[in-house]
């Protein structure tokens, strides 16, 4: 789901010039026509740690990008929703799993892919989980089983990360971090 | 800076139509032609609340909407940067001041208008503030001096409650919280 590359304004369908608007200090999208100015913005991520005892519910993903890993439940937040109705949403949608929403837990910035990743944490009201269409399985794991190389995203590492050690410590936090851009040596393994 | 309506297709120019795209639940702008679908988000707004001993600075808008209304610094996250530097960025534009960043202390859904508001607190370095091009002026308030009912926005007026909240007993937390519509009844009052 990433974003089409405008060429033409949505408003009234002229091509559009990349120019700094009068009283801005950035290149946006204007149309020279009807005088839209086509702002951009980072967009918000949100999901939940959804806990059933000692366990924590990850999806395997059915989509792109990152088929096949694993993820904590999260999307794209929709308008008209709260962070909470979203991740809340996305805990339904993709694991099928509902939860009583706890505090927030970590909001960790992506820059590079223009996003902001905000997690919950969650308690499962019960097992009857299930994969959603854009999950291949469902499942609850121990800290000890978590399978850290197929985690799909940094941001859900690092949530989890923070999530344990707060655990350990008996003290929840709320985490705030930024990821930088994988070096290209890397990237090849999906870390 | 509400967004433009739109009607045509911003990669090909074609006019759009709203229909559920096929593996989605949700009405979206869908370009039949190109196959484009053109997804809008809820938008982050980043600010800090800088503090000078034991008072808060505010500016004074100078731009609807709430033109001379009384406002934390905060704005439009922009695309490539943190919720971090965001902050930073619209202290320096608004305010004139330069700040160094302390933790998260609100995020503040604003549904209705597709937002989510997020304030960091936040020392002032120097008293060298002055306004910017989007404030009338640039002033220190204690507590007891704050214009509660020419505050601009909700969201501002939640967060600086919660922060003399937290000061008078000397723990800062993090707060989360959703601000509905105010009813037609009280709307023309600016609250």
């Amino acid at each position: 789901m990433s974003r089409a590359l405008a060429r033409f304004c949505a408003a009234c369908g002229q091509p559009i010039v990349r120019r700094i608007p009068a009283g801005d200090s950035r290149e946006r999208d204007v149309c020279e026509r009807c005088g839209a100015v086509h702002y951009v913005n980072p967009r918000p991520v949100v999901g939940t740690i959804p806990v059933w005892q000692d366990t924590v519910l990850l999806c395997r993903r059915a989509i792109e990008p990152r088929y096949g890993k694993w993820t904590l439940p999260a999307g794209f937040m929709e308008v008209g929703e709260t962070t909470a109705d979203g991740a809340l949403r996305e805990t339904l949608e993709e694991a099928g799993a509902r939860v009583e929403l706890g505090p927030l837990f970590s909001m960790i910035d992506v820059p590079h892919v223009e996003q902001v990743h905000i997690f919950f944490q969650a308690r499962l009201l019960d097992l009857s989980f299930a994969p959603g269409e854009e999950s291949l399985e469902v499942q609850l794991f121990h800290e000890r089983s978590i399978p850290w190389p197929e985690l799909a995203f940094r941001t859900v590492s690092a949530t989890l990360r923070h999530f344990f050690a707060d655990r350990a410590r008996g003290c929840f936090g709320v985490h705030t971090e930024a990821i930088t851009p994988v070096s290209p040596v890397h990237r090849g393994s999906g870390a």
